[in-house]
């Protein structure tokens, strides 16, 4: 299991855009990843936090998951679709949480080990210091094996 | 009207994010604008344009146009829900056009003067080098005055 500190350099390392606005993993385990993204640099033409920061806040988490629980060698995962509200302005630094229950997991890996592939959804919210939801999120992914 | 090149600039200095990705605006009118993303530093975990690129280079459109089109003193646009579809992996750099025909640009301003905010979609494709088309979007702005 790597580090939170290991996660997040290896998410900087494969997408620039992560190290561009500065992700962070808070929290990681096959069964739940946490994210901060700072708001300093991270704002857009009326100073509040970009369209682009929260939909990347958003879209990390799950392919994070598959890559802890499932074996990098083997499976990767993709974004197919996503859908994002924007709830309200963001003024300060935000947080996200994804899970992925054990059970529904191995549903996923037995799919991708049989078919190649395995289509599974997430919906996230990404909230702000004050835990208000400013983004909400459903993302559609597929597991694949190499 | 500004430039193709103080737009860039405008857009740059507004948002970082689209600054870090290299996002440069290539044509621009209150009509129609054209945008480019190169692929060099974009890329995700699989080597591939990564999603929050794609979905930024389809986010920035309706707002330069807005900005380029409404009077900026008066008038500001957010965008409050984007549907994202990833069609096929990104393997170069990418351009996005969005148009904003005069009488739909008419009716917004109408609206926005009486009621303070107009509601506007707009669908976007953002193509490769070859024209195919590795994206749509579907957002829902608004136009809102000070």
């Amino acid at each position: 299991m790597p580090s939170p500190e290991d996660t997040t350099n290896i998410v900087r390392n494969a997408i620039p855009l992560a190290d561009h606005i500065g992700l962070s993993v808070t929290e990681v385990s096959p069964q739940r990843v946490v994210l901060a993204v700072p708001f300093e640099g991270n704002t857009n033409h009326v100073g509040i936090m970009y369209a682009g920061v929260l939909f990347t806040a958003a879209e990390i988490p799950p392919g994070i998951l598959a890559l802890v629980r499932f074996d990098p060698a083997k499976f990767y995962p993709v974004v197919k679709q996503m859908t994002v509200d924007f709830r309200r302005p963001g003024r300060s630094g935000v947080t996200v949480v994804a899970e992925l229950p054990a059970e529904r997991a191995d549903q996923i890996l037995a799919e991708a080990e049989a078919d190649g592939k395995s289509e599974f959804t997430m919906d996230l919210e990404v909230r702000d210091e004050d835990d208000e939801v400013l983004m909400t999120s459903h993302g559609i992914y597929q597991l694949r094996s190499h």
